[in-house]
């Protein structure tokens, strides 16, 4: 009886077998290429972290990275130590001061916003650069601390083939229609909720 | 008239003094200090890569990562070509072949697996890791090719104050209710659906 094959193995053999013709036919299809606008929102953990992760596969790429981080960055996070240990390969520029709601004061914000855009815009024209990393711009896009347009038009006329992930909660309309992939990361539950402090290596 | 304050300033400023006041008291009330359990799961991208970013974070924070691949792996990825620089801070087993729809078989993706749990059992009883990473454990679990009550019990006795991310899409509820804090990444839209090939250095 070297050939039977339990009901369970061969159901499963079937739903895979069904599965890879699907993807193969979906590879097959998919032969664009081009830089991806990649954008990352919703109220759940890992947009941030999911863009570093990303950072991470193109450096394996040999690909040469720039992050701007719009909000956050009044403290040294893990990742920007741990990535300034690599200034050839990866640009880490941390220009917001904190939460809003530690600085309350949104004239200064927006002032914060438009340097940090400059230095954006600037890594957007350099096409030494492979993938830029847009951090907490859909913050400062929902506040109206920066106006989209200017905002879209410097990502649309970017250097060809570049790509870039824009982070974020409250990511506008109009950049999820301008964007090639969405992911919206929702919150199922979270340890602060049941009273447990911010861990630092894995929260901060 | 130095002192006058257009009304969206004043509305804003009030809106960011009571989020403050709420978060305040939130981080005041978060006392508690363990190993926390982080799930992230959903149909949606990111998943593998918000743990990368977080091992980054971790990294950063000196902490040691061990990270198990349990169903990629059969191509080296630009994560795993990364973290293979620094094999003294984190160690990266890819014990998975392919997605199962390649393999096209179970008793081999169960066997795979079984090996690949061993690895992950000894990382967890391991108190020099911070850091454990179970990379698309998720879909090992929702095809039966591993126990739940074994997994569970692994993870309820590992060292104390370890870490441990689980990723990969289906979820089972048990883990759900187990974990501290749990993320869905959910699909808005996919370059891939718009006929754009995965790119090298973002998506593989």
């Amino acid at each position: 009886m070297a050939n039977s094959v339990d009901p369970l193995t061969e159901k499963h053999n079937k739903i895979m077998k069904r599965r890879k013709a699907f993807m193969d036919h979906k590879i097959q299809k998919a032969t664009g290429s081009k830089g991806l606008l990649l954008v990352n929102t919703g109220d759940g953990k890992g947009k941030s972290s999911s863009a570093f992760g990303m950072v991470v596969r193109a450096l394996g790429h040999d690909m040469k990275v720039a992050v701007v981080q719009f909000i956050k960055g009044a403290m040294e996070t893990g990742e920007e130590r741990f990535f300034n240990r690599f200034p050839d390969d990866i640009i880490f520029k941390a220009m917001g001061e904190g939460f809003t709601w530690d600085t309350q004061d949104r004239a200064r914000d927006i002032e914060i916003c438009e340097v940090a855009w400059s230095q954006a815009k600037s890594f957007l024209q350099d096409d030494s650069i492979d993938l830029v990393v847009l951090d907490e711009l859909n913050v400062a896009l929902s506040y109206q601390y920066l106006a989209f347009d200017v905002i879209r038009k410097d990502i649309e006329t970017r250097c060809e083939g570049q790509h870039v992930i824009v982070t974020g909660r409250g990511a506008p309309e109009e950049l999820i229609e301008m964007a090639d992939t969405v992911t919206e990361m929702t919150l199922v539950k979270h340890a602060f909720d049941k009273g447990i402090q911010a861990q630092a290596g894995i929260e901060l």
